[in-house]
């Protein structure tokens, strides 16, 4: 099921060594002015080889608008867009091809489908979550038009870090770090990590500002329900939490609770989302990511055949995941809400009357 | 958009204070024995008014099938089960018709709707969710034939407990408590909340054992973003986590691999899920609940003209949300595996042509 | 899969000789003034046991609502609506329990579940129309306040009509015949297919007029494709068209195209539809229903264990389904609409951005 | 909403004049082999320009897999499909930029959307069903390797024709007549319909043979039903009948039932259906186009601005929509086969037992 999204949303196909990338969005309303720098430039955010703190491995990663769109605005009709891969057959296989790598899926998918398809994940490599990326630059260009803003970065990197955000400095970040204060300090355990062959996980922060009231739709469609869901969905994310999130079962009603005054709610520990709905203040998203499974230490794991074997990967991988997933989860989150944007329209009668008339 | 699930889906209607309360389960198998002892065993489980640490608001609670059972077996058909609410015109909300309870969904979906739905909640109110306990109890009844079990309990209540659980233990629990070692000071604490006229939140661990590797639909059904949406659409839930969760970005990857050996897995970081598909392994899920945003200290709020009022709220209420909550928990995990099991037909053309032999 | 539609859908329950029959709607906008006895008079439109041109069978059919109505008015969350049976016990099935009524639905429910529930058709019976009826009342009620109407009568009977629809006349006929000319020739056809126990088919003509321009969602969701999915499924169904449908085959292309002068469209063979979407014009639909299949001539079929006999239907029955057929047609074309009225909000983001100003 | 199907589902993407035309499906099983040339050979069934009676307009139309396949066999992961548009940009839209084709879906589009492409309909010309088509190979293929087989062909050309069907001279007419008999005077009408610059509409016949007992999701997604949804969304089509259809409307119920004797069914008037699930016999259906609205003799229309037109067509078009649309016809069948063969798989619990033995 490779379809996210229930007005608008989209539908992705390509494995990381096949020959392109590609999706296809459902639901894009007429009249979007496209700006394909823009999309590319949300692209390059996400795109490997760049610096010490990634993968070494280079991709063009050159998206190409194939329809939806004419003479520069959207027109209504499905949008499709794709990447073709660059280098799909460059590499060598043979010492992996019958091994599980640990902590990947493999296993799950070899047992699922009975194909063995070892050229670097397949479909489930992350290289997939390039077609996201595309597709959730299409939801910012909408979502700006109605001066909704999605930010995102680095908070926490092996658990160094910051709950203080700050959001000019991550877009300047190599690593996407929200901290000036501890910036450096995670750079060097990245670059450490590197060094010894292994790998780090982190947090990562999104922050959706100025959304209306009323987004989401209880109550199997809550905001924060879907939200869950599609950074649960990321590669390699093992936790989500909303507003507070966990740290919300350490303290009583009375400090957890948000408040109202004469400007509205004085606290936000409920990160934007009421019953499933959002309440017109930030909302706020930790999502999880576990450290990147491919290292190059060695490990034991088994074979197609059920056969145990010592493994060292080699090649080039991304010494953490939650960098580059930051870009991922920014434009998950702007794909659920411009969903939840257009789920909204039609909840009253009146809102509809005067639609109509 | 009151619908959850694919192929086992099922739809709720019913306010805390309307006539009833009920769901329609689609998809559901024919051919299955339908013990109605052990569904209201369920509704038992999550009923309020039992003991000193949950509300002591008392309702019957009783489920009653109207249709997609013939003979003591499913038919295959729609399956609707009700519960007619007993109390549903007792109280007087006279005092707080128009204030938003702090934390409450009152303000969303006053906002959302323009409808002041001022009894308990309606819609938002937990209530609702013993149609899902209902109807987890079928997908519960399904999974025992496949020989897959469910299990669940409280691992921590306001920070206080353990990740050593034992599930006998919590089965006769008051409190649902996984920590033999805890519950006693667990239970403290709920009573001197409650003394306060405060609440708790906690931490619900919900176990699948014996599920088939293959279940989960990648890459946007994935088990694990399903699960997560599940458990976040659950009232007042802010964090869900699957197998180590947070706690796998404080460590190195080769910590966190789960390598293999001859017998398999050696250890389950992953929490049984890789690449969003079941590797065989325990599902293991956290979910965490903010405490109970009803208390009875005084609280400053809106009413829905934007005044500032003092409120205390009156009533009935749960000192803490986890405990009943980890009986919905449960029923949105069985339902979830339900209805992946049901997806997961149709993966390989082999076993269809076999299947239509 | 008993569900319809897509943000304004339904999901029904209920056997013909279980506890009850209902619907849940989903996605109904909030504050619709729900006129009780509107959707009372509809399920009675349908209601058999009334004359003797339908079935002698006595129902109440009286409608109850269970949720999403607060103060006379629609909440926003899910409605249901139930009817109790009143009679399911009433009947004695032992004479055809396992033998396959001829051209009913028991052979291939018995086939595909494995279940034979041989009490009048269970889940497959007509009686389930009773749900599609209250839940298109609401779908009334919503495009009513849009100033869009939906109307509908009986043409053919046994091939006996016009194609000139007087509607009014049809509201007071008995058999809903649109053809003052014809009614009392059709009546007669059918009493006298009622005394020779057998029964006739007949075409249903239904018509949506003042539908906005820029209904229906290419290019799969197109209106007349999802209003040939609506009637198709309808019991007895077998055959729909659109505007001049099958004739359309019999002209040219200069005789069937409907030209544009300056007051819009001079003629109407598209029946009000073009590309999926409607143009402004009357949305014209036929509906073809077979005979009744329940006849109380000696036939030949097989028992659900593969030996054959003749068999002769007791009980009472439609000499013709296409009479309260009609009422349901009105009705899915009813829920049809309201369903496109809601999707197609969000088509420019012109309005999106002025919705949400 | 450009998708269609459950489990076997399609997306699609492309204008006429756009890059490319192309479609991605999910939901196909793994392990199926890919026979690249019989998917050709499907779309060069429904490729334009190849004699006489279709329109001269040439198109490569060749086929390239993107996604999905993997050494010649299906993984399981979605499966994309691509097109590039040969001479997108090569004609000369200004005469008719503004103007609205008279019963075309122009006047919808642009009112919907707001939105004019001109360039010979964009997302709304039948050049979008080449999608379907490349998908109904990939259904076909899964369908061969279960023995079920679709067929289809030309009954009738405007009003010229039989029901007595010859599908193997189907297969070599070059307008896929299904009558030997009637086939030399079919032709004859469409030269001479071309050469007065009209157009002709037919009937297409759609079988499908040798489909399991069972398919066919009830009550609201019944395989007539969605038969019925995916012929009406043909460009085109005007009616859909299943088995008799409309003509059992004609007949007595003792005339129209399908008894059965030893061997099964007597008649198939149900054209395989009963209770929208097929029950073993042929499933038949009859698919009503109108004729091409493109033609070249003088019509009135308006252009955008609401002015009045005589507007005369040129260029090159199919003087008959029913020949090439039976190809796309048979592709929808297929697509909804192939999606019901999987929905159909655990519909008893004893085979869900079985399979995850």
């Amino acid at each position: 099921m490779n379809r996210f999204g229930n007005r608008f949303s989209f539908t992705t196909f390509g494995e990381s060594h096949g020959k392109a990338v590609g999706v296809i969005i459902d639901g894009v309303p007429a009249g979007i002015e496209v700006d394909e720098k823009f999309i590319q430039s949300e692209m390059d955010r996400r795109k490997p080889g760049k610096n010490s703190f990634a993968t070494a491995r280079k991709e063009g990663d050159v998206v190409e608008i194939l329809s939806g769109v004419f003479e520069g605005k959207t027109t209504g009709t499905s949008l499709a867009m794709i990447v073709f891969n660059e280098n799909q057959k460059s590499k060598d296989y043979s010492n992996i091809k019958d091994l599980f790598r640990p902590s990947h899926a493999d296993f799950t998918y070899f047992n699922k489908y009975g194909v063995r398809d070892y050229r670097g994940g397949g479909r489930s490599s992350a290289r997939e979550t390039l077609a996201r990326v595309s597709a959730g630059a299409i939801a910012k260009l909408m979502l700006k038009s109605l001066n909704i803003e999605i930010i995102s970065g680095v908070s926490y990197i092996g658990g160094v870090g910051s709950d203080s955000y700050d959001f000019d400095f991550a877009k300047k970040s190599e690593i996407y770090s929200l901290s000036p204060q501890f910036e450096e300090k995670q750079k060097k355990m990245i670059l450490k990590a590197k060094d010894s062959h292994n790998s780090l996980g982190g947090t990562v922060f999104v922050r959706v500002k100025n959304a209306p009231i009323g987004l989401g739709e209880p109550v199997y469609y809550k905001l924060d329900a879907i939200l869950a869901d599609a950074m649960m969905g990321i590669n390699g994310v093992k936790g989500v939490e909303i507003g507070l999130g966990k740290d919300s079962t350490l303290i009583k009603g009375s400090e957890n609770n948000d408040q109202m005054d004469i400007d509205g709610f004085v606290t936000n520990n409920s990160g934007g989302i009421l019953g499933g709905i959002s309440n017109g203040e930030n909302i706020d998203i930790k999502v999880h990511f576990k450290p990147t499974p491919s290292i190059f230490v060695e490990q034991t794991t088994q074979d197609i055949y059920g056969g145990v074997h010592n493994m060292s990967l080699k090649g080039r991988h991304d010494p953490i995941i939650a960098v580059r997933g930051s870009v991922v989860a920014e434009a998950m989150a702007s794909l659920v809400i411009a969903d939840m944007i257009l789920l909204n329209m039609g909840r009253k009668i009146d809102e509809i009357k005067k639609y109509y008339q």
